[in-house]
């Protein structure tokens, strides 16, 4: 036994993320990239945070600003929240919410709780790889979940042992990759799985405030609670975050579920970092109670008439055989090419030629299939430049097909 | 299986802290409280980091400030705790460093890292709550570790399977509880028994700066350093924290370690949360740029004088048959009662009568022993008021014996 292989066992399922490398070509400055799915920065309310910041910093509130705190989060930042979560129709109080360092490290905090080597999670096919990465450190298997199609319940516990899946995890509007919203009977029919194998259900919400057209949907979490009459009675566990509407760099984000499950929660939390840091969740809630709704509405509008932009250049330009989706808001756009076009090969042919970035989709397969997807984000580009880079791809992809 | 028994399993060796519930009784206004170990407030450089976040939010660098950035860190602050690491004798690099959400953060991802359950974990008796509530989480065995003794290296293997002692945890300066601090032939046969058993060390160095008298002691990594010539040949893995000296709410700490040790390390913090929060890293490092030595003689001197209050008060009015350590450093001060003493139950009692709050030792013990020892600390309280509570403290301890 050498002492380096005690490193070893821990991460052998875990590698730099595809996503984080790709960032790395953001910094190109003659790359049009649509690879990061981050946020434009030039729409962070930077001063209202530096207001925020200053008056938490120099007021009465100062030592505490810079203090320890509890590891279940700032009180008032849990009652905004508590607010918020009632407009979308998820009566709660202030003990069903934790904050986290953003949305992330509730789904890390989720994976340990709920996961031992072997057991099976079921995630969507493809699915956010940042959950992926989560929960690969606690080894499960995946089973593919399709609450869209009338499979049932059981067919997705075939091959687990008794009791050994534990959960069902879906970003269920405009999903990170593909952009696609989950509709009310989906929702349903999701909870009706979940209740038949009697397993938690894991909301990602990171971007449901970003909805550009078409009906909100109420979240899974709300539907449960019109089945059973009250949160503490869920199984669904909400994960929101502000990263996608004030800024992802203040890492704040938080977990709306049963107490029982907050409960728990706030002991990993209070074992992992002990809390986030307090002046961040101060200013997050100063800001968000000031201008939450005025600032979500001017950054739907810029990203909205981006997504027009993509969609109109990808219908302009795009060869036949190509398809994407058509989201309803959120950040990206999901092309499935034709199946012998593999997309790795086709960015690294991109980044030599056309000089255009893009995510090769198999990253968000927990299988690593997908080779013939791609995802476009439309959040950090002008409407021009949009255009520009989709006549490129188009161009790229042409003649690969 | 009901779902909620899948929330149970994980959770079952864990328990909310008594440190954190202890926390609580600091509210009361009329209790004089040693117990929570955390800074005074009043020493935060709050002006300072008013000034550094309203610079990064307000210049060129607002839209870093608040966007995501790198799970290593943000590398200017990587860059001065190189320095810093020189400094105490630790040459390293930029590589050899990770940012993370203080050093709690990087005990949890520690034991992510190396521990499964049932492996061994080698800790001080007593040692760090918060050390073994981050360890908990993975459920190692714990085996008690003494390296200002002579035992022989194999007898910390005995009844431990081949390969399943993972590593020595252990605070080496003024440490957290007893305010002990490790002598250089103690740090060496530290070294030698890690080598012997071909483990990891994790050096908890968060008190490091806050020496008040007597010869400062070169960091067990460094002495690593000198056995094997360079930081990326040593089994050591220093984690340090500017919560002891600029600020806990901000949540800033790093590991310096071998590249080996931080790219697997990288690797849990992008999956854990991403990265730490970017303006606190950017606040840090200009403050720490700025001010660091001044602002820390200046903390220095103020808990020094606390500590001088604390020992001369606890000379004058403990009863006999009470030791205590002489720490030359870091916040607490550990006493040692007559064994029939049972300081859960006098701290009971002091809440009744003397409302005088202290952290109950056996917390402090893997095994829950060291029911007659308990933890004071000096960091938040005035010399005055110190003098009032030991008094008081001494008053009911008497009446105990």
């Amino acid at each position: 036994m050498d002492w380096q292989q005690i490193l070893a066992t821990r991460t052998q399922r875990m590698s730099a993320s595809e996503i984080r490398e790709l960032l790395k070509l953001l910094d190109q400055p003659d790359i049009i990239s649509f690879a990061g799915g981050i946020p434009d920065p030039d729409l962070f309310p930077a001063q209202a945070f530096s207001d925020a910041m200053s008056g938490a910093l120099s007021g009465p509130k100062a030592g505490e600003a810079l203090q320890y705190s509890v590891s279940e989060g700032y009180a008032p930042l849990r009652d905004w929240i508590v607010g918020e979560m009632g407009r979308l129709g998820v009566p709660c109080v202030r003990d069903n919410i934790l904050i986290t360092s953003g949305s992330q490290q509730a789904l890390d905090y989720l994976g340990k709780l709920m996961l031992s080597p072997g057991d099976t999670a079921l995630v969507g096919w493809p699915t956010y790889l940042g959950a992926l990465g989560a929960f690969n450190a606690y080894e499960p298997r995946y089973v593919r979940f399709d609450p869209d199609t009338n499979r049932p319940p059981e067919s997705y516990a075939e091959g687990a042992e008794p009791g050994r899946v534990k959960f069902a995890y879906l970003s269920v509007d405009f999903a990170n990759p593909t952009g696609r919203t989950l509709d009310a009977a989906a929702r349903e029919r999701l909870l009706d799985t979940a209740e038949a194998l009697d397993i938690a259900v894991i909301e990602d919400a990171a971007y449901q405030s970003l909805r550009y057209d078409g009906e909100a949907l109420a979240p899974v979490l709300a539907r449960e609670i019109a089945r059973r009459g009250e949160i503490d009675a869920c199984r669904t566990i909400y994960c929101g975050s502000f990263s996608k509407t004030l800024a992802p760099g203040l890492r704040v984000g938080w977990v709306c579920a049963a107490r029982e499950v907050i409960d728990r929660l706030v002991l990993l939390k209070q074992a992992g970092d002990l809390h986030s840091a307090t002046l961040n969740q101060m200013a997050i809630a100063e800001v968000a109670g000031a201008e939450f709704d005025a600032h979500v509405e001017k950054i739907r509008s810029a990203y909205c008439s981006r997504r027009d932009a993509m969609l109109a250049a990808l219908d302009a330009h795009m060869p036949e055989g190509v398809s994407w989706t058509r989201p309803e808001g959120g950040m990206f756009i999901w092309l499935t090419l034709p199946a012998h076009v593999a997309t790795v090969a086709l960015l690294e042919r991109s980044l030599e030629t056309e000089r255009v970035a893009f995510v090769p989709g198999h990253a968000f397969y927990a299988d690593g299939s997908g080779q013939n997807t791609l995802r476009l984000s439309f959040s950090r580009t002008d409407a021009d430049t949009i255009a520009e880079g989709i006549t490129r791809l188009g161009r790229l992809i042409a003649a690969a097909i």
